[in-house]
């Protein structure tokens, strides 16, 4: 097929749009592949929809060949089975609603477990008929509060969802293990460097699962990776309780806690630098650290029924709460800082120098309080008198304070202890591109999905989901494969195989660039014809680099020694191939 | 390509769903291509999804072929460009609306005009940018008032828009020419038996428009043909006016109207017997006929500000007003009979008995009066005498009442006069499957559509819209193929090219059938093979009809003898074909 420059639909930008941060974002801009409608939500453009075509055929032809069947529901939904899950409340605000003309309830698809869930209970009734998996490629709909970096986190973005539908938690495995073996073929297919971690199933409600995340930069997730090959989001990554010596005697072995005055303390590190340089507080066996501080955070926790709570949260001072983890925590429930309002019904929470020792549930504020995992038994702690001005130093664990539990939200940090093997965490970005995850029975049994088994009993189905994001693909493969110059497109995703370039005015080199296109087409190649008149060579050779066509052909002042000029878009290799050989030799590079 | 009955997700039914009244929602249903979710609303099954696919792909290739260029827009739109093009109001209950979280307004699109033109508008800017003609294949959403017939009229379907862009009305000739022939191209490889008609452009507001109506009994669409070839939908339709006779002269040649007593005559057939029967009121040179008396109808027509008004319409009696072409002659007002309460604002009015003398602007009620061409000078007619229980005889338009204009909206009646020829119209009814149309320079002047022309001054764009029912085109097609026993499947739609049955138990039988489906697999045949054990012949042969595949290969009790059983699924025809040849017999028949 030849695409030509001279006609096509296509207006490149030089400069970056103002409203782009990422180099996915600003390259699919500046290169004429998408443009932008409203927050989140996209136009492809010719050469976009083209890119966005090969990855949607890459995604299906791995689905297919993994023996998924391909079906399609519509996106327009109505509230019932979103009602009888509980969905329907518990999207709260990323949930797209709307009535239609005789006042019913509809919602946009974000995802489409119930649909799936009541398509095979209209179809199927035995143990016979599974294992069953089933996929779609489809628009879907979520209102994001903060829609971002252009097609990497849209509102209308284009998905490949599937299930697998199995009789028991060992079908269920297998089936698991085959999207998952698909998974590494198709992400492998769209020449993406990716990891695979352990993820919290969050909303879906289940037990494993696992983030396809590309490694890149401007990636929203966190997540860790240690030598011994353990991966995880950062949500579902797990600490290791810090060890207390059981034969410790609190009481004897450990100073006593003692309030001190600790003006012009505002900060952690301030605090610690106060209390190493003042003779009276510092420790004889070592300087004091942020680490040795335990900082208390006060959240109000809403439920699902719109209930508040207070909850304290301690931390040691070295760490922030990380706020990802923390909402994957509480998850349902949503959880805000304390407002001045919050804190003016809790008179004894002197802000600013909170103390455990009136937290807890039995605690004289009664406000629950729940510790980090480094918390136990025996650590001393520099922390708030309760006092406005005073901190208390040497304040024990389980001997001066308590906690009604742990919670495991503080941010993670490179060098943090790995769970699996006790070596080193590092932590890097990634973009989600696919996730797998055991749903388990939850959503056949709200809908009543049963089949007879072998002994004509009813049994629940236990279902799996399995996500691919196609438009976001898209995104992630252009954050991987770019340069300072412009796009750099993996042969199977380009829009083209051939950039071809008439650089010149002579109708000699006009000529001989359409012979070329020709003689490509004719060998099943993709070209796009660089063959406007009036663009000066250094235009087209700058939108050839921009498109990231993967072989750039210039036909220009070589043509009359009969050369003609062939790059590597990738590496930048440059050589000039003989005008009798180039078509061969193109074809040769274009499909080894 | 193998799919297995024995892992298929799919049922079929023995019995039509109760909700299903048209073939194609019949049989779609039974053979289970597709499933209803909510009205108007509906989710392929995985045969129906290939079918769909394959359909969409034959529309791409030939908007391909024509050089029209693929994009593809959002589907939620947000609300600006629709309110300033007018048509948010426009669109009154037809459109799905909704809000995001920071309550802005969007719509779900239903065509996608203003967006067209918006990005055109981002992009080009020069006379030499243009002709240009891009098209994207989307779902469209419209909350139809009756959605019906399965995916024949539902509210979210697939559809193929294309729009052209020039920058004069012979520019916009030639793209709608392009887009003439490229449906023409893409219906006949559809397999679809269709005509095109004259439309009108009504909801896009425009000039010369043309639809392509699929032959089809359940079709929505009357439209009628003449042997001279001239087609029109009945809204497009054109009526020849009456011929008057100049030299008449009203006063002298036409009797004088008379006022009668006419009880018992409650419908306009009774009122033509009586008519006939009484001495006093017989024609003498002929019967009085239905088309002899002149019903008025009363509206009260609402425009797009709300405002209500009167209007009157006057037709022969021997027709109603054909609802469609009623609305497409008010349109974008909408209209409603008289009730009670508007009568009671019009006490001149004595229902059952208006007549035209107390009708017009400037009669008695002022209630704007139009009447049909067959109202024309000279034309003598038996009316209401605005008086209950009365008629009057001999009221001559022209003499004794007067029309503010003519209307054109009573129901067309086979054999009514060609407005191209003369000769003899014929209705028929048809599935709109496509439409084309001048758009001019309506979306591009309200949105500011301009390009530089050759002298560097300013012109407005003049644009095109086509559409294709991508989704529909699949219940056309299922409409026009099929017989008493199922779907017939022409083959380039069809899931498979081959449907076949293992007939029998024994393992030979299994395995032959085996051996052929991958033979054909390898050949590149698209197979379906029946392999369900316990199943019987007579069950598989059922669901083989239902299906509709084109080829269905019977391995049976002839194998013993060396014999396959080939079955042409559209003439019916049976050949026992020798197992030695079969596989490169129906490959021949698969491919030519």
């Amino acid at each position: 097929m030849i695409s030509r420059m001279s006609t096509m639909f296509l207006r490149t930008l030089r400069d970056d749009p103002a409203d782009a941060e990422v180099p996915s974002h600003k390259l699919l801009v500046r290169g004429g592949y998408v443009r932008r409608i409203a927050p989140g939500v996209f136009s492809w453009l010719p050469l976009g929809y083209k890119v966005f075509r090969n990855v949607e055929r890459i995604v299906r032809e791995e689905m297919d060949k993994a023996g998924f069947q391909e079906v399609h529901f519509p996106s327009l939904l109505p509230r019932e089975p979103y009602e009888t899950t509980g969905r329907w409340t518990e999207y709260g605000d990323n949930v797209f609603r709307l009535k239609d003309r005789r006042d019913n309830d509809y919602l946009l698809g974000p995802t489409h477990e119930e649909m799936f869930t009541l398509m095979v209970k209209g179809e199927f009734s035995s143990y016979r008929d599974l294992p069953l998996s089933i996929y779609q490629i489809q628009t879907k709909f979520r209102d994001e509060a903060r829609p971002r970096a252009g097609i990497l986190r849209g509102r209308e973005f284009v998905m490949k969802d599937s299930y697998s539908f199995d009789v028991d938690h060992e079908g269920l495995e297998a089936s698991y293990e085959r999207h998952r073996k698909a998974y590494i073929s198709t992400f492998d297919r769209l020449n993406l460097d990716y990891v695979i971690v352990s993820a919290m199933a969050g909303a879906m409600g289940g037990s494993r699962s696992e983030e396809f995340l590309a490694s890149a930069e401007v990636g929203e997730d966190t997540y860790v990776k240690c030598s011994c090959g353990y991966a995880a989001n950062v949500e579902a990554l797990i600490i290791p309780m810090a060890e207390f010596d059981p034969e410790l005697n609190l009481n004897v072995d450990l100073p006593s806690s003692h309030v001190e005055d600790t003006p012009q303390t505002p900060t952690i590190d301030s605090l610690v630098a106060m209390s190493n340089a003042r003779t009276d507080l510092a420790r004889p066996d070592r300087a004091w650290l942020a680490s040795d501080t335990l900082k208390n955070l006060l959240l109000m926790v809403r439920d699902g029924s719109g209930t508040d709570r207070p909850l304290a949260i301690g931390v040691p001072g070295d760490r922030e709460v990380d706020m990802r983890r923390l909402e994957a925590a509480l998850y349902p429930d949503v959880a805000r800082p304390f407002e001045e309002g919050d804190f003016a019904a809790y008179p004894m929470l002197a802000k600013g120098y909170i103390g455990p020792q009136i937290l807890g549930k039995n605690g004289e504020s009664g406000i629950e309080f729940l510790t980090d995992p480094r918390v136990v038994r025996g650590t001393r702690w520099i922390t708030g008198a309760n006092v406005s001005g005073k901190h208390v130093f040497d304040l024990v664990f389980g001997r001066d304070f308590d906690s009604d539990g742990i919670i495991d939200v503080a941010e993670v940090i490179d060098g943090d202890t790995c769970n699996e093997c006790g070596g080193h965490l590092e932590k890097a970005r990634g973009i989600e591109i696919g996730h797998i995850f055991q749903l388990g029975t939850k959503y056949a049994e709200a809908l009543g999905l049963r089949v007879l088994d072998e002994n004509g009993e009813l049994v629940t189905v236990t279902m799996g989901s399995y996500g691919i994001g196609v438009s976001r693909a898209v995104a992630a493969i252009a954050e991987q494969h770019h340069d300072d110059k412009g796009l750099v497109w993996p042969r199977e995703i380009s829009p083209a195989d051939i950039y071809l370039v008439a650089a010149g005015k002579t109708p000699e080199i006009f000529a001989a660039a359409e012979d070329l296109a020709d003689q490509w087409d004719a060998l099943g190649l993709r070209v796009i014809l660089d063959d406007r008149k009036g663009v000066s060579p250094g235009v087209k050779f700058n939108d050839s680099e921009l498109l990231g066509i993967p072989t750039i052909v210039v036909v220009g002042r070589g043509l009359e020694k009969g050369v003609i000029e062939v790059k590597n878009r990738v590496s930048g290799e440059r050589s000039d191939l003989s005008v009798d050989t180039v078509v061969a030799d193109v074809h040769r590079i274009c499909t080894t």
